[in-house]
């Protein structure tokens, strides 16, 4: 098994965190390059590993002979023409999410994917690698609530990231939902429907907490509540609700403190304590199906792949369609590939 | 402050719950009286309460001079009349919930009290009186989380009643959320939907669980989950989220115990000792009001009062018309009285 | 079942909040009469029962034929000579912990019940009817952990009482760690040794926190600390280690509230909210006994007896006896009665 | 940052674990070889890292040129043979904890590692690693509960490992208190008494429970519990108290199940599932200061040294003399080195 020579596009806080992740805790990988638009930060992520390239040029970094695999963890925007170029390339790619901000882009990426032969990129939906989330899965397979009926999924921000649209956070953060619900039920989401909360005084104008049903095909209905100014923490949650009993995540923190009359754990102010592992963990399994000799990754479960992004950005638009008109019911619709 | 004395109409569960509560632990009553349509369980519910006598007869019961007040706990269908009547004979009267099954019926009853001058009936909705609802409604008031935005409920059983229908779950058990959600807000429901999750197999042909959608007229939305059929247990949830944080109630378990590779907590098979204490509070704070001298429990908060039966029934109302016509948003609508 | 008329004894924190919930909560008590040295505390306490009268004077409230039953909440240097003159009189006695400051004050107060006939004093060990210690004696009783084989035991305040040594610490606040583990465990304790941990800078020169080990005849360990400046709140801890498993007490707090990047729940300041519900049941089931027709409650487990209180002393005398020698173990024994 | 080539010896549970680990999870490590007197146990650990070589002779792969570094995981009677013959060969050690059964073994070790220049070993103490220790020892050092005062530790398995005597039990397994407590502290174990409870039915003879009174430097008072065969799970705690408040770990399970009236977390069988995360970062730090090109991982904080595993079998030493003499308080007394 040979050493995966990884290039990181992108090189703000997530490319950064994939750079020193893959450097410090991934067995058999290595950053060979690290692109970024600003130079100046391309230069001091690469300097958190030893070796690692900077440049300014992203296209460069997927043309790069000395580059084996990219991640893509620059704008949403720019995720579809990189993970383009990179399966031009023949590069194996993991692409944060979302894999574009609308469906048809999601549908070209795979569509591109699908002449170069298929299997080429993965995209960083790492909640499946949430060691929390990966039993929950486990257990809920195992029949340990029986057939579930009803979830129920809280995902909680201190705050917006500026710029931030209703659209944005349906489907740049709420996105998430759409694909662990499925995930979770080995069931797709079929129909939606959106029902903003009273707003947040906090949230600027936005229709922030947003409240979500989702309908999957085995006829499980979700309640997928997404806060983005919550203020108090980075707050994830998810109970599904089964025929004999419950499965749910537990608080995370592994310290308790008794002071000031309270007895308190402490919530993470965003979403690098909370998931630290599970990107890891992906980054891990990402970098073992590359060196293990096949091409891609494909078929490197739970990986997610570009079809998974496509069908999470079908859901997006859905949501989006429900929030214009009214709160009604929609039906989810992918397109052709 | 003269001794109350109280004639229990039911012998049923909750009829008997109240006998023993009343005898053994409410300051100021004493059970004169238990009436049942089944002269042996009232005579066996009489018994809890030495010096109370039985009787086959409800209505003897309520004009019997000997009775100060009467407690309504018979089959829901009774309640109307048996409160009217005990109004009539100008007795304060403790109605288990529903105030009635219907809205129309809710309503005869808010009339007939104005006629014998308004204050007599208070309405059973014990949860006012749990301790952990109480704490977490100060807390609300006092802004521990912010403005409220959303609220979070969850009401679940092991198994329906005999004969229950996806009618009476909402009006005799959702009921519940119908009354502690605007007293919780101080803000009126004025809009709702229905929406089925994926029905239990366990519950035998009935749309459960159930969620329902509630709008206050202060923006706030609730999503309300009642699974009658749940199995693992008695469970009651509630959590607010506000602006700054949230707020809700714990599990309530008061032993934890390690065996056989878990940490567990119980649940109760049923709402006696979960609302144990909320009906002890609820009977002495009625007992109060009455043996004060106040000719009625008016303005005993928080005794809910039979305006308060028919704004929840009113919810309930809406709430069927949803689930009668594909969970669409149905307006609350109570008829004047 | 007549109306048990009580005199309260004593109008400080303690005595007023017996007042007030034998009025308000105690079905089939009557506050009577207050006494306290400090008229005007009397007077205040009286208030909160309409209907009871104040007085000065402790042995006329005593002697007054219109009391039938006496609660002793007085200074601790008190309870013997008041609970002596009580059982002269022949009226129930229900005394505050501890029973007298020293094991032979205790002992010459349960030789003065025998003489009086005996069952006539019941002691404020309020612990056994505090609903999670009373649950976790049921557990343990119904054999949910296997053979008890080890208990830890906390025991937490904000701050010593004014005027509190160490020696007063162990017979005035540890003394409910002395019953409540033979209590437990059916087991009487045999010897104790105790451990100073490093001192408070809190505790201005007492030895605080405290742990001492505590032998029962069965066998069992007990470690049982506590910290009278703990500062952070009023915490109670108790943990059955067993062959199979083990029982604990869970945080008795109702609400959890996220706020400031923190999940928090409550701690009490002091007894009062935490054991609210144990003095209430201890009252009520001394009430009942009285009330019966019995005339003592002898027999009306589990409210500990004279003789409980002169076996607490005893432990308490053994642990001031290692805490003066350097931590050696210690016998325990009770003076022959 | 070159490769780090180890050789593991000892191909039991725990040496087969270490194998995995380095091979799939840290980063710069390859597994070069791997040796167990049961040639076939070795293959079958070997088999977990493609490329490593399996051998019988654990000489051989110490003096291997193709061995870089050695983790010794074998029977505990032969760590200290082991441990020198690497240090002679001037490869640095990882050494599965205790270093030696016997203080005097330690230390002729330690001897053995400075006359090779030192900082050739680190040991096994891998509780210093696991996340929630390391937050724990972090709010310590920043004052979250002011200065500390009282220890509570806990450490309980489903059944002691065959063979298993008192002895052991303390110089095998409660000796990671004896490390555990002073680096939390930052302060040495300077006297200890050992407590028997009664001993568990499930035991077979052995004295388990104990409870150890273990005293610092500092003043502050230890209370540690081990209990080999408490049945229920492995179950690992600690909780510091301090002047303004307490620290503690929390439960670490995941996830939180409803069924059959309870509410429960799991317990793991084993210390495999609760330290998997600090035996990986224990093995990602050493082979980081090993690849950084130093010589050895002197100084690469906080791995334990070799001192640190006499300074602990020093105090197990002390334990064991308190244990054969009555409880009695013993001083700890490390050999001069």
């Amino acid at each position: 098994m040979s050493t995966v020579r990884v290039g990181v596009v992108g090189a703000g806080n997530m490319g950064a965190d994939h750079v020193r992740t893959l450097h410090r805790f991934v067995s058999g990988a290595e950053v060979a390059a690290v692109a970024d638009t600003d130079e100046a930060r391309a230069a001091s992520a690469a300097a958190l590993a030893p070796g690692a390239r900077p440049t300014g040029d992203a296209h460069a970094l997927i043309a790069d002979p000395g580059v084996d695999a990219v991640v893509i963890a620059s704008h949403d925007s720019t995720h579809a023409e990189l993970a383009v170029a990179a399966v031009r390339a023949g590069k194996p790619v993991l692409c944060e999410k979302p894999l574009a901000p609308t469906t048809e882009e999601c549908a070209s990426v795979v569509r591109a994917e699908q002449r170069a032969g298929g299997g080429l990129i993965s995209l960083g939906f790492m909640r499946r690698f949430d060691p929390a989330h990966a039993e929950l899965k486990a257990a809920l397979a195992a029949g340990a609530c029986g057939t579930p009926l009803l979830l129920h999924c809280v995902s909680r921000g201190v705050s917006a990231a500026p710029g931030c649209t209703d659209a944005s956070g349906v489907t740049g953060s709420a996105v998430h939902e759409f694909d662990t619900v499925p995930w979770l039920l080995d069931s797709p989401i079929t129909e939606v429907s959106f029902h903003a909360a009273r707003p947040s005084p906090a949230a600027a104008g936005l229709r922030d907490p947003k409240v979500m049903l989702l309908r999957t095909a085995d006829g499980v209905l979700t309640t997928a509540e997404t806060f983005l100014n919550a203020g108090y923490g980075y707050d994830i949650r998810c109970e599904v609700v089964g025929e004999r009993g419950t499965l749910a995540l537990t608080d995370p923190a592994r310290l308790v403190t008794d002071a000031d009359r309270t007895r308190s754990t402490g919530h993470p102010a965003d979403w690098r304590p909370r998931f630290a592992d599970a990107y890891r963990l992906e980054l891990q399994a990402w970098t073992d199906a590359i060196g293990s000799g096949r091409a891609a990754p494909r078929g490197a479960a739970p990986l997610a792949t570009a079809l998974d992004g496509l069908t999470a950005a079908a859901v997006a638009d859905a949501v989006l369609a429900s929030m214009n008109d009214g709160g009604r019911t929609v039906a989810v619709r992918a397109p052709e590939v």
